[in-house]
């Protein structure tokens, strides 16, 4: 018995890879790599299926292997599936790319043949040099953590049961059986890729260190142990730091600031939500400084508070909501968003802050646009004023008019016109006890 | 003015590389880099001086070098340093490689230029393409994530202020201010790998991303960013699981249950040790299991007791320590390992272990050889029995006497002829109300 045999049933045994009443369907491309599993596979007496999928992008060449593969299951005497794609079409169809399409379609398949058929496993022939091209690849291409594990001998149902085996492990099992195989003379862009790290660079690392497989099993089982205890960090970080908010979440600012490493702990909380690096070392920097500073992910806000990050996804209906309670921290309203927190400084150098007095305040407020007949107490004047003649004062168009926000208490008096001038009767005063503080910003970065 | 100049200034900066005040010593070989780093620091107007070492590797290229940096220094109007060694004598000395000796010798002879003429920083050539070629050449050997980082820019008073360049912008730099420098035609083994990473497979890598180095820097931060939070956090657990204890660390098992990876973090905690990672995976399945396994890392000993794993320093005179206090878990005697414990079973297939009646021991205890006139109630026995008699009917020799442990209770009684027969006085009877356990191992494995 040639050693790859007995090694082959060793390593399904220990990774528990095929369960004693499984039927695998291997995945059989007509290459080396997949002749030689599919061998193996009966050598070992393993109960399995064969299926080939036909994609239509080599002319002839695909048509000679859909026959070569249904002679190998023939000879091996096992069932064989079979199935042609116009994978070129269904690019163009979904917009992606020919990888990504003929990637989709071969799962597709090869789970509709699963559930079809019963089978427990799917197998395909990947082995420990496509793992090392993989992580070179991903290295090439920049790469996290997640980048470096390289190929995994087993996820969900699916298998690799030559991820023992190094490419010339492979050769010399084809070579000792005298096994045929067919070559693939194509050279898509993927494959032109893999071919440059497979014929130019793995060799010349292999005249470096002549036990490279070995040492990258190594280096993958490392990393993978890392990747895994990250994972297990960034989840038990998120639990400590996410607590829930009806709107979102609340991250507390002391509790941060205790973490070791906090940049990159917190980028890798904060990616999911659209924020990268950058933003994050920014988020940092602002958690000493005054409050009220908003970053923008991909739908998500992430407002800076006092003692609190607030992250409140980004929802159209966020958008045109119109009611603020007292224990909201924001508001979005158009392309706006007002922030609101109880505050002990009136400082502010900006237009679009407004600080008032919080007794006078009736919840819930109210954020709209300008409505026939509006009136209010300009600061600093004794009489109301129609808000249509003040934006005519301020030389604000009509069609402008309806685009800024107001804000009204719960009785539909006017507090503040949101950037331009707040209302008299809610300004603060020597009795003032506690003060609110508005302010205006645009979300559009 | 060229971009290179305004980014080094730039970076310089914003890095806070030089002081204002800073005097910065050079390391200047006479190749491209080193030369363009020099010109770069004129051109800058910064107050630094050049140091070069005559390795005598290359006979009269390494005076022609000499001579080569002796001139630019001249040129450039700053001091030279310059010294030779014997560094194949120095090699040859210290068993070491040619290329550790010219280290060693190189930053000694800095480190004394530093102290000597007031230098605040040393500056080396490195660039963007160094750190790529670094990182290729840890992976191909084998690393974990501390040979991801590439070189760090700043790293005691070694700064690295190119770090922004990569090679192409060196050699736009040199060729703009046709700038001399000289060529090193040696092929050490050294030279001769960087070589083959920097000509075959860097190249091969930028075809397939333009960007590699913009790449590769992302990497870099991120893998740098991971080793930090890493490193943080192997300390947290260092601080919340390494008991003190006074003849080394309890570990508390309860607690390194909750860890969430624990096979790689026991690994990073025990690898500083002399534990690697297969020993860790045995350690973490004996958590479970019967306590008292014992392993053997570089200096210490690690033994997994019922609650805790204990680790202790293996010193020479732990070896020949010989009382055993009640609240010792484990006494060293020659070769010999003596683990204690309080237990509930009486269960043990094994020679080397011996139950006794707690109660019945006088601490502290003493571990010693066989002395002239020792006498014990051997178990199962009514009567006293010479030790030397006994020895003399198991057929031990008597070269070997002197080699057996006696265990004796603080009146010098024996308890155990460790490994070969228990006192009858301290058996277990119906009457003990708790039992201690001692093992006897062996440390040579």
């Amino acid at each position: 018995m040639l050693w790859q045999l007995k090694s082959f049933q060793d390593f399904i045994k220990s990774e528990g890879l095929i369960g004693s009443k499984d039927t695998v369907l291997l995945a059989v491309s007509g290459g080396k790599d997949s002749v030689a599993m599919a061998h193996l596979f009966k050598q070992a007496n393993f109960s399995f299926a064969i299926a080939h999928c036909n994609f239509q992008l080599r002319g002839t060449e695909s048509d000679r292997d859909e026959q070569f593969v249904a002679q190998l299951a023939k000879t091996l005497e096992v069932p064989f599936h079979v199935t042609s794609f116009n994978t070129l079409a269904y690019a163009d169809e979904h917009k992606i790319s020919t990888q990504m399409a003929a990637r989709d379609l071969r799962y597709r398949f090869f789970e509709e043949l699963v559930s079809t058929f019963n089978y427990q496993k799917i197998a395909v022939a990947q082995h420990q040099n496509d793992a090392i091209e993989t992580v070179i690849l991903n290295l090439t291409r920049g790469t996290g953590i997640a980048g470096l594990h390289g190929i995994k001998t087993e996820r969900q149902n699916i298998i690799r049961p030559l991820m023992l085996f190094k490419r010339e492990d492979i050769d010399a099992y084809i070579l000792a059986n005298q096994l045929d195989f067919v070559e693939d003379s194509s050279n898509s862009s993927t494959k032109y890729i893999r071919n440059k790290i497979r014929h130019q660079i793995i060799p010349v690392m292999k005249e470096i260190n002549p036990s490279l497989e070995d040492t990258f099993q190594k280096n993958i089982a490392y990393f993978s142990d890392l990747e895994a205890f990250l994972k297990a960090s960034i989840q038990e970080y998120k639990q400590k730091l996410f607590q829930k908010h009806p709107k979102g979440y609340l991250i507390s600012i002391q509790k941060l600031k205790e973490i070791p490493a906090l940049h990159f702990i917190l980028t890798e909380l904060l990616l999911p939500y659209g924020f990268n690096s950058t933003t994050v070392t920014d988020v940092i920097l602002g958690l000493d400084k005054e409050s009220g500073k908003t970053f923008f992910g991909k739908d998500d806000v992430l407002l800076i508070d006092r003692d609190f990050i607030f992250l409140q996804k980004i929802q159209q209906e966020h958008r045109t909501e119109l009611t603020l309670n007292e224990d909201d921290l924001m508001l979005y309203f158009q392309d706006f968003i007002i922030t609101q927190e109880i505050t002990e400084t009136t400082f502010s150098n900006s237009q679009t802050t407004a600080f008032v007095d919080t007794e006078k305040l009736k919840y819930p407020l109210a954020l709209r646009t300008w409505q026939e007949g509006d009136k209010f107490m300009p600061l600093g004047m004794k009489g109301f004023k129609k808000l249509s003649d003040f934006f005519i004062s301020l030389k604000i168009p009509l069609t402008q008019k309806h685009l800024i926000p107001v804000l009204v208490n719960a009785d539909d008096h006017i507090i503040w016109i949101a950037g331009y001038r707040l209302d008299e009767r809610f300004k603060i005063t020597a009795d003032t006890k506690k003060i609110t503080k508005f302010e205006l910003k645009n979300i559009k970065p």
